[in-house]
Parts: structure tokens; C-alpha cells; sequence
């Protein structure tokens, strides 16, 4: 069993002073961002404290990423002018060292998605943030830290990995809340530099707000608008509380 | 007057049925949607029990047909790179018999869409779902299952029309969700294969379910997030207590 | 100290008036939409009592622009082909003598959106809406109405300013409340024919529909449907009652 980058002790104490940070730093996160998802994205972003934009026009697109302090690329409806986007963006941020996580959403369903994806890894994101299907197609370099979202939400680097038990069922069933984790972790890496602590916090002020947003809803469809409000509700000592945090046995 | 393909007392039966078949399979269903109702679509389909997928990439969108179990072509925003999706979509569903609904959203606003709508009528949907004004406009083929959905939704073949009568005016104030019903007519494609039950039970679906949120919301913001809570919520028992559905007398 | 269009006490009573005909005259706005706010403000134009379109395509806009009572150009997600097709709409709206309300979205963060707008703007819309920092990169011709929306909002026109202190905190925490703005007031150039008392009547009706929302909501997640639901069921008489507007002190 490999010692993971921080104690699960450490875990909410870190994600806390972070999101402090976010509040109050109130970073800028250029998200592209499929268009289904954009506007809860949008939204989780502002929730967090961050100040989110998501153009993919190639005439303005590294503009924007060099007013960034993080970027999410998300590979949802992805097309030639969208794929066109992601390098000019991943350009930019190279060029001012800048913090991205990687969301290769849907890659399963389609291989030169899977193929692009693969491409994009071997850029060297900061995280990579899938589901357990996507997962299974992408071999994560070493030192990506990768997180595998489902009904537990797994954090892995170099063979060690964190498990997240909050969250709700509920959160699956809104169509982009996939899509707000990714981006929510490059919200957190423009506050918090080691991407396996910025990866986890993200993770658990998602799945706390969801905890504490399920006893307002009545089910997906108002779960939604609740979990925006308990993310922008969310006090970083809801984290200490509510944390669910342990070290994966292998 | 001509005969319906199933009896009034039967469409309760046949839905209550189809929904059991839907929450069990999880059917995936490929769905070409306008960008303003994407999110909502793909909620509804969540909440429904299928699994929606919305590219329209060019590259890729063959591969999800591929992977669906029905598919929903809708008209709203489009343009040359979505037009061309389309093409390929339903090339990718006539080579697996897949069937699929077309949905010619605002096509009485444009001659270009109202005449790409007759092109795409004359491949054949199982199901057309309109509004007036859109029907209006297209001369529905002998075979293909007409949907005309408003105050009373009506559902058409080869001269017989059957009326639900279930929903909620708030529905129409809610953008997408004429979409949303023409999607979840594809949802319904993939586990009854007979076209005319699909449009009843879909339809039915809808209204019920609007008819069981309304009591939860104050107008028609707070109405589209309880209409996804109880679609989800929706049991083939809600459908059978509160059809309401008759013949319509020519 | 320049005298405005219209004086305090008569702008609540213009914009309930204007209110009513928007209600009545249900007019059609065709809003040039970037893909985030997309849902959003179609469902506020909606809720005001406007027939909200948002195609791109530019095989199809002159006749959705032609159809239309009048327009809104928003810069955001602005790519090559919705640039191609800002020009299309406004010449089509030129060669009806539509009023239009451009909004500079996100032109503060890319040089070549803020030039698109400056062209825009020697287009001359009867009215520009745009945040603080939007605005300070813009030279508002004579003649435009200009809206600066933000904590207040200000509506100015020729050296004088109309002061608007209706809305809540929470407004600016839901993406594409801004956009709303913006086509807001397309929707009341289309039933009020001066641009400064449709500008201050949109303003206002937001306003005031924010003010009522907020004890519905929880947070910013909860405030978007109240919006909207406030919107929907507001009355002219709520905008004499609540009205606070003032002439800015200069």
C-alpha cells in the first residue's frame, strides 16, 4: 500500500483553507466546456467563488486563457472547431505554466475522441477527472493524478488513491454535474499548487454540498438548483464536519 | 371515423408498460438537439430512465448512433454543420433500423428549415412531433405517426387521432420542453416498438408528469425543475390513475 | 446637472405600460445568443411575455430577423460564424427599421471582441448594455442610450442618468442574468418606440422581479427559477409599487 501525497487527517484541512482561498482570491477559470453542461458549469464555478468564462472562438480563445488562472478542457460535444480550440488553449497555458484538468467526457462512446483524449494526457494535465468507462480506455502518465467520479469518487497518484464517500445518488442523475467536478478542479488548482490536494478538495466540497443539498430537493430536478446554492453556501468548516475520507486498501 | 391502432383503454396500459421497460433497460438514446434545450433534454431523458448523448460532430456522430437505441433529430438552431450531422445520423440509424423522431422545431420561421423538414419527412421517422404551426407546414407521409402537441396533445395515423388531455399550461412557458417531448418520443422508440403506443406513452408521460409538478411550483421557473422531479418520480401506476385520454371525434 | 428623457416619477409609470403592451402584444425577439445564457434568457423573454429565436445559422437568420419585432446582439461565445451572422441579422434588421440592444459580453477580455463592438456600435443600437468594465473600454456614439448594469444599474443618455437601486445581491451570481438584461430591453424597444424609457422599463421590470424572487430562494441556485417565476406573474402595479429610481447627482 503506497503512502498517499497527504493524510486523509490532512485531507479536509487542506480542501478548507483552499476553499478560504478561492472565496476569497476569486480565480479566473477558463473552462471549455461542452455545450450541454456550460451553464451549470458556469454556475458551480461563480457558486465556488470562482469567475468562470468558456469561449471557443480561435480568434479569442488563447485571450482569454491568458487572462486565466486555471483551465478545464472538456471533450463533450466535441468538434473540429471545438478540438481546434483546445490546442490554441493548451498553448497558451503552457506558455504561462498555468494549471488545467483534463475531462475526456464521453471518450467511451467514440474512438477518435478516446484517440484525442490519449493525445492530450501525453500533454501532461495537471488531473485527469473520467468516470469508470472512460478510465478504462486511458492509460494516466505518471505524475497525472486522476480521479475516477461515481458513486465514490476515487483520487489516485502513483499508486496510491483516496476514496470520497459523500456525495448523493441524486448527482448522477443531473446531466453535467460530471462536467462541474472537472471544472471545479481547476478551480481549485488556481488556489492550491499540489494537484493531488487541489484534486481532492475539489471532490469533497462537491460531494459535501451535495450532502447538504439533498434534504432541500425532492429529487434531480430541484436537487440541482440546491446544489448550486450549497456550494455557494458552503462555509469551510462544513468541510472539517462532513468530511468522509479514507486511504484505499489495496 | 376511422379505427385507432389501440384502443383508449388500452394507451394507459401500453405506457405503464413501456415506462416499466424504460426504467429497467436504460435505453441510450442519441438525440441531435437545438443548443438553448440540450440541458433540459438531457435531464428529462435522465429522469425518464434513458441515457441521453447530444454531439453533433461530424467525426463522431455515426459511432454514437451507433451505440443508441433510438434516435431524436430536432431542427432548432440549425445550420450547415448540424445539417450535415443529421444526414449522417440517420445513414448510421437506416443501417441498424433504428428508429428515430423528428421534432422540425420552428421550422415556420424558416422556408430553408421547413424544406430540409420535408426531406427529412420523406426518410421516413417513425414519428413526427410538431406544434400547429409546424404541422401546418409538412404533409405528413401514410405511415409515420403524427404527434401534434399544445393544450391537448394529438396523436395521428392514417386518419384516427387519439387526444391526451393531461399536462399543463405551464409547460408551454417552459423553453424545451415541446424538444423534450419530441426526445422522449425516442426514448419510448427504443423499448415499444410499435410507433403509435410510443407517441401515446410518451405523451402521457409528459403530461402526467406536468399535471404531478404542478402543485410543487409558483410559475413556470420553479415548474421546470418539479417537472424533472416527477418525471423521475413517475411510476406506470401514476399513469394508469390519471390518463386521460379519448378518441377524437371527426 | 442635464435633464433626463423622462423624469423619475414618470419612468415607473411608462415601464408598467409598457409592461402591459408586452404582455399583450406577445412580440417576437430574436436574440443573437451566446450558447451559455442560451436557455436562460429564452425562458426570462418568455416569462416577460415575449416569442423568444436564437438561430446562428446563417442560411436562416435574415428570415428568423425579418419575422421579428425586435433584436438582441450579445458578443458572448462570439465565433466566426456568429459574427457572420451578427451582420446578416442587423442588416436584416436595417432593412425593417428594427430597434436592436447590443451587449458587449466578455469584450474586456479579448481585443478583438471589444473591436467587434465598436464596429457594432457605429452600427448604432438604440440601446448598449454592458457591465462596468465592458463600458470603460467603449465610446458610446451621441444618441445611444447606454445601460451599465451592476450593483444599481444606470440607464444614461446625453450627459443625464437615471439611477435604478431595484435587484438583489444574487442576480449576479447566476450566469447570463446580464444577457437577460440585454434582451430584456429588446423586448421593450419592441413595444416602447423611445429607447431610454424601454431601457429603464427592462431595467426596472428585472429589478423589481429580483426583489420579489429573493424570498422564495435559498441561493443563487434557487434564485434563477424564482427569477423567473417573479418575472412571469409580474404586474404593472409592481412596478409603481417598488419602483426605486432616482436621477443620478452629477
Amino acid at each position: 500500500m503506497s503512502a498517499l501525497p497527504l493524510s486523509t487527517a490532512e485531507v479536509p484541512r487542506r480542501a478548507a483553507a483552499a476553499l478560504e482561498r478561492l472565496r476569497a482570491g476569486r480565480p479566473r477559470v477558463h473552462a471549455v466546456m461542452n455545450t450541454v453542461a456550460q451553464k451549470l458549469v458556469a454556475d458551480g464555478l461563480s457558486a465556488l467563488g470562482a469567475i468562470p468564462s468558456m469561449t471557443v472562438s480561435q480568434d479569442e480563445i488563447a485571450g482569454f486563457v491568458a487572462r486565466a488562472d486555471a483551465l478545464a478542457v472538456n471533450l463533450g460535444t466535441l468538434d473540429a472547431a471545438r478540438r481546434a480550440a483546445v490546442s490554441l488553449a493548451l498553448d497558451a497555458a503552457a506558455a504561462r505554466g498555468l494549471p488545467w484538468a483534463l475531462d475526456p467526457a464521453h471518450c467511451d462512446y467514440s474512438p477518435p475522441r478516446a484517440a484525442f483524449a490519449r493525445e492530450l494526457l501525453a500533454r501532461r494535465p495537471a488531473v485527469l477527472r473520467a468516470n469508470a468507462a472512460e478510465h478504462d480506455l486511458l492509460a494516466v502518465p505518471d505524475g497525472v493524478v486522476s480521479v475516477r467520479t461515481g458513486e465514490i469518487d476515487r483520487i489516485a497518484l502513483a499508486g496510491a488513491a483516496l476514496i470520497v464517500e459523500n456525495g448523493h445518488p441524486w448527482t448522477a442523475a443531473v446531466t453535467g454535474t460530471g462536467c462541474l467536478s472537472g471544472a471545479a478542479v481547476a478551480a481549485f488548482l488556481a488556489v492550491e499548487p499540489e494537484p493531488f490536494a487541489a484534486a481532492a478538495s475539489a471532490m469533497l466540497a462537491i460531494g459535501v454540498a451535495a450532502g447538504l443539498a439533498a434534504p432541500h430537493a425532492r429529487g434531480p430536478g430541484s436537487f440541482e438548483p440546491a446544489l448550486l446554492d450549497a456550494l455557494a453556501g458552503l462555509r469551510p468548516d462544513d468541510l472539517l464536519r462532513h468530511a468522509r475520507v479514507r486511504h484505499e486498501q489495496s
